[in-house]
């Protein structure tokens, strides 16, 4: 069996439901669990719901709340599911903790939408979180991004290294 | 931009179209395509679609030709979608190949189901391509395992490492 | 609160299941049920899973059940959930039962499949069960056809009336 | 070929969008026009998109409009695709309308979510355009109530008809 791999829940689109006029609530329940139960995962995983925000709303405090979070955690490969809008910004919160696999992931539609791209999101940051060494990192869009080159592209919809080197590969 | 990853499809479950008595064909169109449209993956691909067989039927001529393919490919990262029942026997064929990322993958239910791990599954792969070095590699069900060592589960419907070595992880 | 609404099930496509060289079944639980749940329904009814048929595999025993089924239910209105391959034939076994609605329906592509025209005839039989005079009918693609007169269009992949008089509608 | 139908759209949550604090817009396209498509329906039929609005958001003028839209077309059977919020206000605007079929529907959930009411309510109102004489309907969750009666249950998610005379059944 591998390792536990632990997964934070910050809120973010990927965990937004339909609300309107009469709804009180915006943002639901860990999607991440339902995307992992309907992929059959062979992997013992610990799912924790810290924050359900868009993450236009985040504060320092919240991403004082993350960080703390996963350096306590006794796990060493973390992903934490995030609003995309200001995930670059939290992910580089994270980079003083130097002995942590940690991958942000998200999505741009709502997993509950009959198109979204949150499955596929979740699939990735599940494959590099076991695959790469300490690090914080950015896994959208079939990229894996080192967090402090990662930036959305708010027009194009994606994530993109600032440096414009791409995403990590390795050698080959 | 990254480096261009070629995708080949060898048929397989997560091709497969409804059927009945009055239909012609069981294995449709590649649906890796349509997976990484929706995803809108920032990644530059090339598929070409090779076999459209339930994979117990692929005979030794089959395997050849995806081996031919593998080899001849200019690109360095291979993804090969492929049928469960067979996909570590393929997988073995393609370890003299020495020099490249091959990355075997498909799933337990057909992409066009509401319920289906073949959204999940591609994202592993098109990450384990990316950061993997040279070999050949199953990624299903969450986890990337060697070839040599892969094996279909058929109760559980998952892979896993026949000498229960688990999944390939970074050091950490 | 309205009558109860009985609705017996046959199998056929709207049920089918993903099955493969090492599946057992072919045609699962009956799917109205959960298509009734996802509608929210403010409906009373029973279901009945009769049998677990491709349309293609039924007997003249089988059609015998289904209408004695119908013949001793105390519900007067009736959906019948059928493979559509020989709807037409059943329904036409049931035309000496003349004291209720009963409306068969189904669907071209699983129940299951991300894209299916099941909900859209359930939705159009629940409808029509309640609004019709006694007799018995075919819901099917957005019309509702007297049995007699419904023909499946092999090639078209729509039900339509061998007289061509069309669908019943109101007078307006 | 049976009479055309004239579909009108008049927003709501059938036809929302996922749209964040980015977004300029909260209600797409048509979605009957995809549902229609998708159910292969063999009907004759005509869309207009009238407003795309929030029901809550619709004011005497937009009632004024849709009932113009409605009292010049040359077809009979009408639909009318509405927020639920003000579905039964603007139904009983349209009550003086006397010469043709006129069904209201919509949706509790996005057409776009994974998990939705929308395409079984539309399967639903296209039958009712078609069997029932003259006058104003509301067709929603599986019943068919006439405008005057109908009134949306907030609660309960579901419209009822306001003296509890329940859906519109034929005699059997």
């Amino acid at each position: 069996m591998a390792e536990m791999i632990k997964i934070i829940s910050a809120g973010g689109t990927i965990d937004k439901i339909y609300f309107d006029a009469n709804s009180e609530f915006q943002v639901g329940d860990p999607q991440i669990h339902h995307i992992l139960a309907e992929a059959n995962v062979a992997l013992d995983y610990e799912l924790e719901s810290v924050l359900r925000k868009d993450s236009l709303d985040l504060t320092d405090d919240d991403r004082q709340l993350i960080f703390n979070k996963v350096q306590v955690s006794p796990q060493k490969r973390i992903i934490v599911t995030h609003g995309t809008d200001t995930m670059a910004t939290t992910a580089r919160v994270l980079e003083g903790i130097t002995d942590k696999v940690i991958v942000f992931t998200g999505s741009m539609e709502p997993a509950k939408l009959k198109s979204s791209d949150a499955i596929f999101n979740v699939g990735c940051a599940i494959t590099a979180v076991q695959l790469l060494p300490p690090g914080v990192y950015i896994a959208m869009n079939g990229q894996v991004l080192h967090a402090a080159q990662a930036n959305k592209n708010l027009k194009a919809k994606r994530f993109e290294s600032s440096d414009g080197e791409g995403p990590i590969l390795s050698k080959v």
